[in-house]
């Protein structure tokens, strides 16, 4: 399990993937992000200039999300996120894209005896039906983590 | 409807409410951030440094953008945004917590002929079963927004 102390400046990692599906992106739309460009699908493909039905960004940045706990936080001491800085939806997400996750570590910084800052680049990339991979959305979070507790050890 | 002419800055517009269950916290988190102190009441009551289960961050963005939609964007010829900076959880949001949203216009730009781009501070807060009103959550947005055609009125 990851503690603070084992998160260094310059550590990459790359994992996924998250299969983006038109229902998933209608349902979240609905529920939370209901313009049209994202639950119409037929209007979508007349009238928007993505040319089609597209992922709400606050969509993209949830499945990011999951892909970060599955492959990164789930197996850590992480205790919750500060906030986020430099979130670009770089490119609109579509049903059929596949997303992948690469994080970069930016700084570690101790907060408090039992825990730290990480701080954090995650870039989401989509492999898209016709084999074109791009950058879809990126931000910089300030993630808390717990300190290991050596006397423990 | 606005368009990006409807816009200046300094304009404020509060809006809302959302009420918070327990129920859809844990349903967000299963599925976009089952983290332990998002997804099981028990242990976050005894273990988890908030007190208790608490929403996804993402989710208290998601929730919050569906006030932005119901109270402001969705009479608006909005066309998606480029991006938030400073986007930060304040505090915890809890299930019981009702959310309310105050946007704040902070800067308009001629983009293209026939778009133009709103930066927006949106803050949330949560209105707690205690009464208290406390700041969960703000951002800075970019939002795109059609310009009005004015050969055509």
């Amino acid at each position: 399990m990851q503690s603070f102390e084992d998160f260094a400046a310059g550590d990459t990692h790359e994992f996924g993937a998250y299969d983006v599906t038109e229902a998933e992106v209608l349902e979240f739309a609905e529920q939370y992000d209901p313009q049209w460009f994202h639950t119409d699908p037929e209007r979508a493909e007349s009238e928007s200039m993505y040319g089609g039905v597209i992922a709400s960004g606050w969509h993209t940045t949830a499945m990011t999300m999951r892909l970060l706990v599955d492959g990164f936080l789930g197996d850590s001491a992480a205790l919750g996120a500060k906030g986020v800085d430099e979130l670009r939806w770089w490119k609109p997400v579509y049903p059929g894209d596949t997303l992948v996750v690469e994080n970069e570590v930016l700084e570690t910084t101790v907060e408090t005896d039992s825990r730290g800052l990480v701080e954090i680049r995650t870039t989401t990339r989509a492999e898209r039906e016709s084999g074109e991979v791009e950058k879809v959305c990126s931000f910089v979070s300030y993630v808390m983590f717990a300190r290991r507790d050596d006397d423990a050890e």
